[in-house]
């Protein structure tokens, strides 16, 4: 199942968005991450996360989110879509 | 026939979306399912769900919703297509 | 030849959107319908439908939706085009 | 020659979109026709409307409009394209 | 090379759009014109005149136009391009 | 190596837009030109160019400009591009 | 890994667009540098870099502007997307 989240995140200003990306790459079944700066505060960042792959469990990419000290603000929309 | 339906929900915090979405995946037809967070209150989140595949029956979703202890507020949109 | 038509109607809270989209597709020669929730008063519905076919007749169209109690409020646009 | 007209008319109530658009399409050459309302007033409706074909001419169009006692108010666009 | 011009012209009521299109069109090289009313006055027309072919020359352009009775008011764009 | 630039150039009134165009096709190289006029000024036109092709140089197409009495005024964007 | 970068970048007047795009396309795994002038001040120019291509490191980048006299401002985007 083709799965895509669009997260909204609250991050440390470290690590980096490039760190962050290439863990959330490491994810099985992941094929996409797109990471947008919403805000920037003096000691976080507001973030949005678009990740796609295969049969994504958002538990698991939230506890990776959490070893990268970032918090799962909201889940704005999730997109499920059968493999042809 | 091709069935697309537009709805709008009104979900307590849980079940996430998550589950939600993997629960209508379920319904037999159902091929693509996107939840969209529109309102988040107290309580309960306010959800415009798309939900396209074959042979879909409105009942049965209503059903599956109820299951999930989603209350169907209204139905936006319908689209139906005859298959190629 | 290929016909769309873009109709404004008013339907009363019954028949529901699903039912009319599916008679609405018994019709000779439709092969899409697509109904979209314009007003909900508290008697009735305005809605916009676009029926796409073969050969189309708006008054067969205003006779079934007649038996469903729908009345033909308008009709904002109608497509013709020869087929290939 | 590929020629599309966009055309303002006023129409009398009679006859509608329907009988007006497969009138149109049996002018030789035509092969779409796209009719949306504009305005509606007591006795007549403001048309845009959009006829496409081969080798067309606006005369022939204008006659055409004229049996349906419809008048031409003016001319928006005209596109002509060599053929392949 | 592929040339597309894009024109503001001055025209009085005669000649239609119709037949001035059709005269551009008569040009060597060119393949398509689109022609649009930008406004109406009480003996002129401003248009937006679209002119693509191949090798065009906004000389012999200028030239039919003037044929036509329309002066060239000023030259909005102009796009070269190689053939492949 | 595919490169476009975007330019603001300002232009006398001649040379006219259309032997700007020829005159920048012919720098070795450029495949695709567009000039818009952006304001007109008693003695200037204010131009925005768009010039694409294969392994272009600004300052080559600088000079050329200063040929023509054309003056780079700014550089708005470039884009460079590996070849297939 | 395809990945992207969007950067906001703070530059004086010298190097040139030009030779900035040209210094970051020689950085091994890029293919595609597009550069926008965000604001214009006395000394220094705004910038918009996107930055597209095989498995880049953003460290990488950040050291070659420095040679080139350019600060990383802030990263406002990343995307990163497995090869097919």
């Amino acid at each position: 199942m083709k799965v895509q989240f669009f997260l909204d995140i609250l991050k440390p200003h470290h690590p980096g968005l490039d760190l962050l990306a290439r863990t959330l790459m490491d994810i099985n079944g992941v094929n996409k991450v797109s990471i947008k700066v919403d805000e920037l505060d003096q000691k976080t960042a507001s973030l949005h996360i678009n990740i796609e792959g295969i049969n994504l469990s958002l538990d698991e990419i939230t506890e990776v989110l959490a070893t990268m000290n970032c918090a799962l603000h909201s889940v704005d929309e999730v997109v499920f879509e059968a493999e042809d």
